[in-house]
């Protein structure tokens, strides 16, 4: 082991010390509004790149935002103290959620603020956890090797992209053309979460995705209900009426072919999640609810780890105003979204939807459809010597052991650098359930943030011993 | 017969020599942006109130905009030349529908323009059918009277509303103030149409309306589709699932009790429809369609005319901007509204569409209503003198007989002016199907506009007989 991970005890205390800078210093990073699935917002997007590479180079790295026909992707390298360690690229996202409904945030969105919550302090901003927070974990972790030791303990190589939360159609291109620059033994990402607040936990299965828009259209334009409701066909109706065919009595997609490729969890993981001691009251009591809804016999993980999805995520059609217009709209839209698992074909399911709406569509429609972006479901090995050093260095800095989890939450570029660059990635996130991601007044508990640090610090010198 | 109605033909010649200037009248009354449901337009909806008074006190009559707790009504009166004859009330509206969605119009909405069509040249602009132009119809020939004979043969009322788009919520309270200003023997209403451009119509059935907001609610907050979705409520796939349930296979609505008050025509009725000679293939083909729907075993005369309904007139929920958002929003709406025929009781309806909701929805969600407006279905008197002579007189003007008609819009005022000041409306309107009524580049043929003129002239010197 180099000299410089012999001395972890001087980095966390660097870290410690330190710990308000790195909220300053991810305060100033939430400020940029790197809205990256809205146009208007590119060129902020742009800005955050840049910020992102400024930040690297300011701790030694070498680093650029490179330009992509999408968002920029930021590039950074850092040779590390010793050459025979090993190589660690680490993943994240510098892009965001667009904010709205803006009128429910008790802050605006893009002027973090810092408030005091039942579980300390935490920080409140749109991207707060996801991803610029957790991204900050990593950096943070480097700056305290590189202010306690002048260098890191291993090499590491960084690649944020710009586009993770709309769809990263950059990302495969771009991996593609730089396998060598990117060539590393493992993958670390932080775009998940702990099992609470005191346990940390390693995703070891995440689902996929398929996003499609919808469109259905019936009349050549809007027409006055009053002259043709009940004769002509409505739209919107036949939006909603295929919409409610999705899902039988009994939870099912219906979407033909839908759970062919999807395998029951082995008695063994099933267990072994019945055993985590999973709260379903006060997962549903967090947001409201009491009853909760899903696929029949399926307990709530495993509906959200390892079952297939279908929810529309955003609708619209005909009059949106205040008050009453008596039209029949001429189209009506819906956006939704499948979250897939095991070997299930984003491909594959995509023509599904697309099949299951033609074959149901009224003969006077028109269906039109526009993908928001497709990847597969992945599991990540849980016997690699990474995983095992990660977990008792995660086992370590909070006293309580690790635990191997599955998220229903996608991250597409897990499985391109699997594919791409031949890299198992490992996801160490500090997420809490109640963080608020793609909502308003999203947060990061600054507990959280603290001991994210802490963890990449001690995860980044126990990779340095593996040889 | 008084001096004044004996010399119908100078009348019309008055009409044919000024129609080139009533058509720039009912330009710059198109000009005014009264949008009665939108608060933003409030001052401009006032605005056009004033411009009818003053219209009106221009040929002679006695006018003012007089205020309400929502928009101005105008009310105008006129002695007339024949203290024996009738006193004629005219009821019309001056507010009109949203122009959106206004990247679908030609031209701007509110800038009228006279363009060519194949049945002769069309004015185009919202509100030019409904209702401003037909209030011009009846206005310009007044004006004709006024100019050929100095005076009107019939002491007439004019009261015009700024409310009809927006549910009338000041009507009722202004007729029920103002029973002895507005008593008449007979009310004429143009804001219906003709059988097609050559043959005129009365319209004798008016479905009637209910309109409601529905609000689905289901977490307290927006989820992120990865946690959640699969285990919790998603409330727009909930909203859609109850907007199915609205018909079955046959077409038939299903709030309870729904068709309890709806009885059928008479054979005679629907032999008399029968003969028109409806042209299915047309109708539908006017607005891109071929196939129709709704309850099977009734035609599409029948469907539209005498049989109630319920058409999504809006539906919005979640992420509705360009691209993706993984969201299960926290809650989704729907704009509905049911026409109503016979004896349907609009709050009864009211009632059961709530009922109908509030029994199928999901546990873990909470239902909000907003009701916009309701008013029960009209059928006027087909014996009258006054019917009768408007008959006659549209023949006359045609050369073609008048056909009694239903009509699938509603014109709450009928309702309320039968109700509460114990006066027959008689519906004599100049619009054809294809007027894009409630839609983008809304129009009004000049021929019907100047058809309209001669008519009401025609119709006004008829009721002056009548002893």
């Amino acid at each position: 082991m180099s000299e410089v991970t012999g001395t972890l005890d001087e980095v966390m205390k660097q870290i410690d010390e330190q710990f308000d800078q790195s909220v300053e210093r991810l305060s100033d990073l939430l400020r940029i509004e790197s809205v990256s699935t809205d146009p208007a917002h590119d060129q902020q997007t742009a800005e955050c790149a840049e910020f992102c590479a400024e930040m690297l180079r300011s701790i030694g790295f070498e680093a650029e935002a490179v330009a992509t026909t999408g968002h920029p992707m930021v590039v950074a390298e850092h040779p590390g103290a010793d050459p025979d360690a090993p190589c660690v690229l680490y993943y994240g996202h510098y892009d965001v959620q667009p904010a709205d409904p803006i009128e429910l945030w008790d802050h605006a969105a893009f002027d973090p603020v810092v408030i005091d919550s039942e579980l300390g302090r935490r920080i409140v901003a749109r991207g707060a956890v996801d991803d610029k927070g957790q991204v900050m974990t990593f950096i943070e972790a480097f700056r305290a090797f590189k202010e306690a030791h002048g260098s890191l303990p291993c090499r590491v190589k960084v690649l944020l992209e710009g586009e993770e939360e709309s769809g990263s159609p950059s990302l495969d291109p771009f991996l593609e053309a730089n396998t060598d620059r990117l060539a590393a033994d493992v993958c670390v990402v932080s775009d998940t979460g702990m099992w609470d607040i005191k346990t940390p936990a390693i995703t070891t299965m995440l689902r996929g995705m398929v996003y499609v828009e919808v469109t259905v259209h019936g009349p050549s334009s809007d027409l006055h209900s009053g002259m043709y409701g009940g004769a002509v066909v409505n739209p919107i109706n036949e939006l909603a009426r295929l919409l409610a065919k999705i899902h039988d009595d009994s939870g099912r997609v219906q979407f033909p072919g839908f759970y062919d490729r999807v395998e029951s969890i082995t008695e063994e993981v099933k267990a072994q999640w019945e055993g985590l001691g999973f709260d379903d009251a006060a997962f549903l009591g967090a947001i409201g609810l009491t009853h909760g809804q899903g696929e029949t016999d399926y307990s709530t993980l495993e509906r959200t780890w390892c079952r297939p999805t279908c929810d529309v995520n955003g609708i619209f059609g005909g009059y949106t105003g205040k008050g009453a217009k008596t039209v029949i709209a001429a189209h009506a839209s819906a956006k939704l979204s499948c979250r897939l698992v095991a070997d299930q074909d984003p491909q594959e399911i995509l023509q599904s939807i697309q099949d299951f709406f033609e074959s149901h569509l009224h003969p006077d429609c028109r269906i039109e459809f526009e993908s928001h972006g497709c990847n597969p479901a992945i599991a990540v090995p849980t016997d690699s010597s990474w995983l095992l050093a990660a977990r008792k260095a995660l086992t370590d800095v909070f006293d309580r052991e690790a635990l191997l989890i599955g998220t229903g939450g996608s991250i597409p570029a897990v499985g391109s650098i699997r594919e791409l660059l031949g890299i198992d990635s490992l996801l160490v996130g500090f997420g809490l359930d109640d963080d608020n991601v793609h909502a308003p007044n999203e947060k990061f508990e600054l507990t959280c943030l603290h001991n994210g640090i802490r963890s990449h610090a001690a995860m980044l010198a126990a990779f340095a011993g593996i040889r």
